[in-house]
């Protein structure tokens, strides 16, 4: 474990809170009363595939920045037909758009967002934009320090500047800060501007069997959950 | 008090924070060793005196936006001749800069935002930078959902960016929002945009008798301090 890291910079969707149950769940919850029966896995999972896409558009300069739950109401406008649901109301579009600010943190989270309080400084470094992060931060609990990530940045990670703006708002130098998240394309990102690093495992994230069980590049600390990394790094 | 408010947004030197007492006593702990003896009151008044010009360099456009903590600096810089006080090595400088970090609340704060944060999101709307903000959140056990205000906007306030970046980071429309301040400007520069806003009474904010005991401007409510707001708000 580097000594010289004071903030943890955690990735959201995946590594703290289960987006894929989550959705399922409230989009169930809404559609249901409407008489939609479908699988509502699949249903998030296809709202989920339209994630990337949607960022690369921003990433690449094409698009100006706009929140991410503008993105998500785009990519759940562009599903909707796939599977046969039209005719939805504004409201209703509305409510199914903010279930993705009412997603479950695994059950490790919460404690050891606790523990990691007590020996760093904490905040979200997610593509979700602020009031995402309030509302999964009353809902679960998550005790940040501040809310950084793509909404400061007006960028979409992986693209640099969306890890240096939350260093320098902490007037850290990247060393001094540490990525954390279940994907290892977003610690290899962090890791090339000299952040250090910590994989966690979230072997599920994507439904069972699929999601990383290990990283695939190296880091500082790999961990089973947030309990294991608080004790890795001794808070 | 307008039904509509979601979010509580706050002023912070001045109204949840003493600044004078704070600067006084951090800068004799630091310059007192090096056998300076000042009247350490008057010394934080001549560092606070070059807060509002310094800012209007940055909103009138002629400077771009830097961290208050940048503009602390220069203003440190540009009253120590003024008091006799040179040669200091850079890590004292550093030091005395960061005196702003290390501010208490007044008494009644804490205790407030706690009761105010069952009823509402709360976030300060203040000048500082983000480090500060959350340096001060530490120290006094401040309960914010996100720290908001000018790093966020890149401007300072009064200018109408500052506010309007706040309300829009919670999804909000300004009338659902509602500006906490013991200085009538702020407050008059938030109800311009549809602001609700609160005033608090801090009669000694810049020495004996010097503070708003009363706002100068139509305010939705006047309290005497956080508790009382907090009662006033119902939470």
């Amino acid at each position: 474990m580097p000594p010289a890291v004071k903030a943890l910079f955690f990735d959201v969707f995946g590594t703290l809170v289960d987006w894929r149950t989550s959705i399922a769940r409230e989009t169930e919850e809404i559609l249901k009363g409407r008489g939609y029966a479908l699988d509502w896995s699949n249903f998030a999972d296809a709202w989920r595939d339209k994630y990337q896409p949607a960022m690369e558009e921003v990433r690449s300069g094409h698009a100006a920045y706009c929140k991410l739950d503008v993105l998500h109401r785009q990519n759940l406008e562009s599903i909707l037909p796939d599977f046969k649901i039209s005719g939805l109301r504004e409201e209703e579009l509305r409510e199914l758009n903010l279930a993705w600010h009412r997603l479950d943190a695994w059950p490790d989270v919460t404690g050891g967002l606790a523990r990691l309080k007590r020996g760093y400084l904490l905040a979200p470094l997610s593509n979700g934009n602020i009031s995402i992060m309030v509302d999964l931060a009353r809902r679960n609990g998550f005790p940040w320090d501040a809310i950084l990530g793509a909404e400061l940045a007006r960028d979409y990670k992986p693209n640099a500047g969306v890890y240096l703006a939350a260093a320098d708002a902490f007037d850290l130098a990247p060393r001094e800060c540490m990525m954390v998240a279940a994907h290892s394309s977003d610690l290899k990102a962090a890791a090339k501007l000299g952040f250090a690093t910590a994989h966690i495992a979230r072997p599920n994230e994507s439904g069972p069997g699929l999601g990383e069980v290990s990283p695939t590049v190296p880091v500082d600390v790999a961990a089973n959950d947030l309990g294991d990394l608080a004790s890795q790094l001794g808070t």
